[in-house]
């Protein structure tokens, strides 16, 4: 049963019900109904249903789902079953905290190498990953066969450095650059715009007091 | 002109808009057609107008939008007339980079206090400000008046800090933690799941590489 035309938004909460389906499976649960599953999850039932009706549906709802089923399942629509080799531009604070971060190699992400423009960060290590000079980006990304790259460069930084990544075969980019990208079709491309999230706290906050706190 | 039942789909496009304004007013230009926003905004034309006319509508649209007013009216909407202040839970390598990132003070967001357990970093400095105990964090909240916590704690400790916050008053929380939240109505939280946006990647290169490379 193979995934065309599934909405954005439906693939961005795939990644939730694995996590929820994990959990579910660390605790031993066997099956679960899109009912409890929904109470668990706090979305409702039938949006569960539809969600999963794009796939198949993934078994009967009288007798509830299959947790390491759906589990396995969802994974391998999320392309899990593969692994993905990925770089991180810019060993920064940021670049750092995530390439020490452990979530990733779980899910089957695994760091390969990270890369500075900063004399004095390039030779150190992260989590056993040497930093390396951005020199070596473009030959690093061809030959190791690196799908992903994670951008925590600054704002101007980015786009000569997606040229280069883009020419040596990426096919994803998660990009912390507070621009947005322009890369060609079939390069996949998640922004994470820190910025506007807390502006989205604040307008909320300010909506928030003016209907509650007159 | 007031936003009421806006929708947060709406609410997350604007600190685009309001990204986009910004770089068109640091350029020099005075007013903009909608077509031309859509043009280098790569969205409708029909989308922008829709989005604004939630707001009033911003202006005629035959002589195009007056850049200046559009980028503080879109600001103010937002909150950003207001200045929040916000502390970060975790001082690890993630917490250290935002507490670094200048972008966000020059919003109006201030950072003021960071946190952790670790007695080894406590005392030590960020951008100048220092390290606390977590013993002080309920206090300091209160204190300071404090309207934001951006949370990078690992997934367990998540929800005891949760409910230090809230009962702290706590109006908004950003979340790094790899967990949903359970907060009470009239807070706030926008979740930065990155191991979601990788997966939701992964997915995105399965289905290009099943459409385009058979």
């Amino acid at each position: 049963m193979e995934a065309k035309e599934i909405s954005q938004a439906v693939i961005g909460r795939l990644p939730r019900y694995f996590r929820y389906l994990g959990e579910l499976k660390d605790e031993g649960v066997e099956r679960i109904s899109s009912h409890e599953l929904s109470e668990r999850m706090h979305v409702t039932a039938s949006q569960i249903r539809q969600d999963f009706n794009n796939f198949g549906g993934f078994g009967q709802q009288g007798y509830g789902y299959n947790v390491e089923y759906l589990y396995h399942e969802i994974g391998r629509i999320l392309g899990l079953d593969k692994e993905h080799n990925f770089v991180i531009i810019g060993a920064g604070n940021l670049g750092r905290a995530l390439g020490n971060y452990l979530n990733f190699e779980r899910r089957g992400f695994v760091f390969r190498g990270i890369f500075d423009v900063d004399e004095g960060l390039i030779g150190q290590e992260v989590r056993g990953v040497r930093i390396r000079s951005m020199e070596e980006l473009e030959e690093f990304v061809r030959e190791e066969e690196i799908d992903i790259a994670v951008l925590t460069v600054p704002k101007l930084s980015a786009e000569g450095i997606v040229d280069k990544l883009v020419k040596n075969g990426i096919r994803a980019i998660l990009n912390f650059a507070h621009v947005d990208l322009n890369v060609p079709e079939g390069v996949q491309v998640e922004n994470v715009h820190l910025s506007d999230s807390l502006m989205k706290l604040s307008y909320n906050i300010s909506r928030y007091i003016r209907e509650n706190e007159p």
